[in-house]
């Protein structure tokens, strides 16, 4: 470390790019959803439920997919549960721990929300690029998401 | 909004991807500052603040080059005052408000940390890309950066 190899002017800019877009885009969407009452993580937690089998998901899986801490998810359900969005059940022929689930009112709300944060996806950033580009963000940020899966300590 | 435009697969799979890398990035920049007692958050301030003239910033630019608000970056400030990284000083001959400014402390602390920090973003992130890719990710954020500055709130 003595000599450290800095990042060159190019490496940097491309670093605080995404640095940058993903934290102006990420208030943005909050703003934009911010009628809906929901946050961004809100947002993603119960647009995981509504894909899943009978709206539901162990808290571990949730926590994976979210890529989250077990305990931060845990506040962040209790938030949504004391909105009406959500419950915890626990499943009695599965020893595997809580479920996750969307409830009626999550399961509107997701519906209602979902169309507007879309166009606030693609007017914010998928429509800023060619398809090409689209196709090589996807490209780029596949071995970096498999490298840092692949050495993410256990949870 | 009748008849949303959904993300097609390779749209939504370049989404989710920017969402997944910035999530698995920052958590794991995070735990390899996690002995210096920093936070990202933490280090981008000094960062920021070890890059100006006389190691000081007005709170309202330093809000604006870490794309915070400025309530968020107070608390932030006091937390960081409190381990005396930095300190909060009014200008005499300037009313337009607070200085952050770097303490020797903060500027031993970011020399030390810097070296680090700077093999963390290479290992996880910039060698995992070609040349030309790092190139690509400029370019494709710049407009997306571009964009969302201009139609941020005023602060």
């Amino acid at each position: 470390m003595d000599d450290p190899r800095w990042l060159s002017p190019q490496e940097q800019r491309a670093w605080r790019a995404h640095l940058a877009a993903h934290r102006l885009l990420s208030h943005q969407l909050d703003r934009d959803l911010q009628d809906s009452g929901l946050s961004l993580n809100d947002y993603e937690i119960l647009v995981n439920l509504s894909e899943s089998p009978d709206h539901r998901m162990r808290m571990s899986e949730l926590a994976d997919a979210t890529i989250q801490s077990r305990s931060r998810l845990s506040h962040q359900i209790s938030r949504m549960e004391a909105a009406g969005l959500v419950t915890r059940m626990n499943c009695e022929d599965d020893r595997r721990g809580t479920f996750a689930v969307l409830t009626d009112h999550g399961w509107t709300t997701i519906q209602k929300v979902a169309p507007g944060h879309v166009f606030s996806v693609r007017s914010h950033f998928i429509e800023l690029m060619t398809p090409e580009q689209v196709t090589a963000l996807e490209e780029i940020y596949k071995p970096i998401i498999a490298h840092l899966q692949a050495i993410r300590p256990a949870r």
